[in-house]
């Protein structure tokens, strides 16, 4: 949960292009529900993973604040003082460009499913018409390693790849943040998505639990990949040294047109197994 | 409650003697257990409140994250960048210095006091034996006014007065947060306490509710004042020009000996009550 945070917080940062964070704040809430010894035992797990990940980004937690509250909770904030020149400001998407997404869609599915297993013996069960225990298993691994990924690498190969503008991918969902980012492009561009890269097994969770809106990209994701758009003729690149960096891969998702700063959802869009086949023991 | 938090989190930058706040931040949550019609009056005013005195400050609230909770939560970040010779860092007490403190003490003995009128019959009486209806509803307006007031002008005199180190008093009481200090002081010097200037009647109410310890400088406050280490013969012009720019006292209540990186509250402590006296309608 605390690599979690830290990784969705820097997020932000990356999505600019900024690759380096002079400084962290957490915030962090215990719950008054709990007992002095889960306090004692959870707490500091939470600070230990956001300060291991705030270390793996290169910068460290220097302030903050604690309190209680009735619910866990932990956040913080990223601040960096750059150059000018090492931004890149999210409104330069050129018509022709493609979109690439650097994470699966489905975190929220993920973690509704993986709660109903622990309490909601009817849902689960609904679950399992779709995807075995062993599926659900892996699905929740790897929303997990998802999530705590930094999304650093994909935000300095930005540079060398000359991306025109991103924007990171979080409690919106694919759509509404892509919807935030066509809004704010200086064209009069259009944003068409005709692919979701989603953790296996999730679309057919999502077909059967349409309230999630997985398909419609409504699903609110956490720690979620950048969107990306990228000219044509380097999107490939990309994705193949971003693959060849991390070892996870990246798909373009959809392209630039003109238009009148809206997305679209192309009918019969197609869903991405990520990863196309699930094998025990095999992460991605 | 908006002002109380952003006055709160410029503190912070202010205590360093940093008198500019480039961005801020604000997080909000809001009651999971609103109407959404309580929702739609109460959180705009909270919105509304942390951008005005953030404008008061010079500055502006340009991010943040909102999110829904139990407990309704307002809070933030400041971030400044500065010259290193801008910044007055909390190490420099000298023996001879006096302290200065910029607010009055006992905010969180207003804010019981003023839940119990509203829910505690009992409680309430009990607080009548020592203070008046009156005499409450001016320690809530004046403790309103003191914690939605900035410690700009008091982070800007420590310059002009030489102050060698401060700190604000917020969560950990007068006690906790001068105890933090004098444990960062490059000389082995600690600081002796004399006086409390406390919110008028609030001292009377923390003797016979002695578990806030007031008077041990343990309650925690909100939006506090400054705690500045001044030279002896600058302070009484600090506190003068204090007072003329703002029509409201800072007190010395205390100074700074040789000694080993403690504070001791003198036996008999004197009590300051702020205003001296009071009369309706008149707020200090």
């Amino acid at each position: 949960m605390g690599r979690i945070a830290c990784a969705n917080v820097l997020s932000d940062i990356y999505a600019m292009g900024v690759t380096h964070c002079d400084n962290m704040l957490m915030i962090l809430a215990s719950s008054q529900k709990f007992t002095p010894k889960e306090r004692d035992v959870v707490m500091p797990m939470l600070i230990q993973g956001f300060r291991d990940c705030a270390a793996e980004a290169g910068t460290s937690v220097n302030g903050g604040q604690t309190v209680v509250n009735p619910w866990v909770t932990v956040g913080g904030t990223a601040t960096a003082v750059v150059r000018a020149e090492d931004v890149i400001m999210p409104v330069n998407a050129q018509v022709g460009d493609v979109l690439v997404l650097t994470k699966p869609l489905g975190t929220q599915v993920v973690g509704s499913v993986q709660q109903w297993f622990a309490t909601n013996q009817e849902k689960a069960d609904k679950v399992r018409t779709v995807a075995s225990d062993e599926d659900i298993d892996l699905a929740y691994r790897r929303a997990m390693a998802s999530m705590s990924r930094l999304n650093l690498t994909p935000a300095k190969l930005m540079h060398k790849y000359d991306a025109h503008a991103a924007t990171d991918v979080t409690g919106f969902g694919l759509f509404g943040h892509a919807d935030n980012l066509v809004k704010n492009q200086h064209n009069p561009v259009s944003f068409v998505i005709d692919s979701l890269p989603i953790i296996a097994k999730m679309a057919a969770v999502g077909q059967i639990f349409p309230h999630f809106k997985l398909l419609q990209g409504h699903s609110p994701e956490t720690s979620g990949g950048l969107l990306i758009s990228l000219p044509k003729n380097k999107a490939e690149a990309y994705i193949q040294e971003l693959e060849q960096l991390e070892g996870i891969p990246a798909w373009i998702i959809g392209h630039v047109e003109a238009g009148d700063r809206t997305v679209k959802f192309v009918e019969g869009i197609r869903v991405i197994e990520v990863p196309e086949t699930n094998s025990v023991g095999k992460l991605w």
